[in-house]
């Protein structure tokens, strides 16, 4: 069995990595690292710590969802003490994702911001329409819970680069995210973006390429957070045995 | 047969209507009423004129698919002639709106700015969910093709007042077409309006209810012209038998 | 704040009326009865019991989902105890349906089968746009999780009878639920039940009403079985203050 | 200008690529060929012909839209008057498909039995999809206007192999077209075909792959025939310059 060790336990991805590791027939969660204390039940034989020694000694890959400091931290100790590394803390910025591509070429290590397997096959997709379809036109809506406070979605945003990048657009010149008034014609390279709110939404995405005579819409749908901690259990078991070097979900899934 | 004609024959609604015409069962096309020259071929007897004495004395009842200043000249005629009238001209305004009340003392009208039968049933049912379902979010989306110049839709809006109405709220207050930045949770009056616009999509729309736990999503798509076209005929046979008054689309439906 | 009392506290629902009632304003759970053991957290000051005369004692009303024998021990202990009854029990028969009709004429009792709101407001939806496009064609879609058994589901059926009764049709002679080969033109009085099944898909049903130029789609999605908790709860506080008689869910929806 | 040549001019698909062609800026309708009468109006200077030799000599590419007979005639014809051939008659068989087979060694031919470049676009992703998303369950449907007879649509059941083929299933071993009564928990290989029949719709096709936590859903939507016409007029450009060989849609698209 692969040692799966979590740094970051106590978060709310932590815990449904713990409760999605219980069934899972190759890997199992061998050490928790956290600073808070876990108030969820860890299965039995489960360590837990707060010494990244400990965490280290005890996993063959080490999961990471915690805050930019934390990841941070936990990269800066793997330098002199390699470990394959799945980093899903988001917010990082340049100095940290700089971190990142400096301590891959000693260790394998995984970056994604997004785990879920189906957005990042979708984002592929996407990619692949918006060049094919060339002279179709773009619209992307998404909807998440009514608490959500930004608005398009970071995912929303990926996959409208991604379209924009195909055809080798400036996203910023072509993105609207609203229409009211008198609008005039839609230009033929605008991607719009729609974002809808309301009730529990976990996450619905949708990018549309219309033309005169038909249609195609891609959509992905989260049903639960548990598809985020299932792409971060998947990417670490392929992780563990990678050589050296920085990877993205993509190269996980072999899109 | 319930003889039919129609004041504007030369324009789009015109066409369709004839051509909708030509398999019906209990009606058929008697007369076409037009100021420019009819560019399409139709059904052999059928009168064309530019003569509203010509157009009422060869006629049951009258569909006005024109102009405002066209339906007013053909409401005033029928004041002294009275004849059931189907009225689909947009953009009338108070006084000729007025002017259809006082009319409808002594005639049967009918009067709707969007003929389809499934916008009708629509709307109702918008109304019943926005009533019963109070503590869910509404938000709407409508799709048209890449030439429409206004947003939202005329028919978006009127849905989107069907649900605010139904909860005594002001469509001005609650209502918003575009989401983008730190825009804050959800506002539990908030109405979402999405303008979505591409290829040749005739018209679609969906008024969306988002609670905790789950969702409805009533959907309207129209594939072609020939919906409006339908709507107005079924209304003109249906209207052929009423007595003097004001009528909607929805008390032809028993709505 | 109205006393709610579980009957069948140790189930899946059980728990998650438990959990839903948490955070109501207006309601508490006073009450556990069980038979089994309680495996999940009540909040401090909930009674547990398996002693009916105890439960009716602690509690203004009895919401009940337990099996078919359970269902009829409550109803006839209330007999001779009048007390307003939510019944969300599946497969109680003829003998019990009945029990239920005799036992509704000294307290009020609300039985329904699929307790959540959006479902019922979708059957009544459903009949309204069934008789007023009598000309559309109907076609039923729902799709569940990989782990149910039976095919179509029991909503999607009640669905298609809410289409099927608007119409005067016997929904045996008129579904269909699969077409492959030369299955030749479509029967004008088909309604089409098609059932999907994959992931962990909690429940999404559609009915479709399609005819030439224009179609309508009217969706329900369940997005976690809280829905159906939140619905029984409703119903609990609007029965506490109901008179005798029997009501289903769209009474207290008022639709 | 390009000249094309349409084979088959007096069928349906003749008059949509004739009506497609008069605003093309690259490519003109050049020549006519039919053995019925042509029933609308082609554009000014547009041969019309029953003879082959004058079809060749006045046209660089042909699209052919007949029958199996029509096609094996005109491939047959252009063995000894090489000549790029657009192929997009259906139900041609193997001998036929053997002919095409053969003719490409002298001359560059594109065969294909759906035209529309979303389709081909959405076959790859499916394609794409099914290996990259291994562990996800696959449901299909389709949905056509109430005249189609026979099901599931051909279009259906490409798109059902292309997802079968990604993984190393046999489709005749996986599909199923209805589910009734109780049929049990999803088989893990299975592929859901269901056929949905109704209205006027033209064409629409869902490919979904669902998991536990989430699920994608692909869809495709044809708005109109001419959707067909304009992808086989893009092929015919496109092979217009070819060297001599076999190819599909997929090597037009550069997919």
């Amino acid at each position: 069995m692969i040692r799966i060790g979590i740094h970051g336990a106590s978060g709310k991805m932590g815990k449904e990595i713990a409760q999605n590791l219980a069934n899972n027939e190759v890997a199992r969660l061998s050490i928790a690292y956290a600073i808070d204390e876990i108030t969820y039940q860890l299965p039995k034989g489960v360590l837990v710590t707060n010494n990244l020694d400990e965490l280290f000694a005890n996993s063959d890959v080490v999961i990471d969802f915690t805050i930019k400091q934390g990841a941070i931290n936990l990269i800066n100790y793997a330098r002199t003490n390699p470990k394959p590394l799945v980093i899903g803390t988001t917010g990082l910025g340049d100095d940290a994702t700089e971190l990142i591509a400096q301590a891959s070429n000693t260790m394998p290590i995984l970056y994604a911001t997004n785990m879920s397997l189906g957005v990042a096959v979708l984002n592929r997709l996407v990619a692949i329409a918006s060049k094919a379809l060339r002279e179709f036109d773009i619209e992307i809506t998404e909807m998440h819970h009514k608490h959500k406070k930004d608005a398009p979605s970071g995912t929303a945003l990926t996959l409208a680069e991604h379209a924009a990048l195909a055809r080798n657009l400036d996203l910023k010149e072509v993105m609207t995210t609203g229409r009211e008034g008198l609008v005039g014609a839609r230009n033929k390279d605008e991607i719009g973006v729609m974002a809808l709110r309301g009730g529990d939404v976990v996450g619905r995405h949708t990018v549309g390429f219309y033309n005169d005579g038909e249609f195609i819409e891609l959509n992905h749908t989260a049903t639960s957070r548990a598809t985020f901690a299932k792409g971060a259990i998947k990417a670490a078991i392929w992780l563990s045995t990678q050589q050296s070097g920085k990877y993205t979900i993509y190269d996980c899934l072999g899109l």
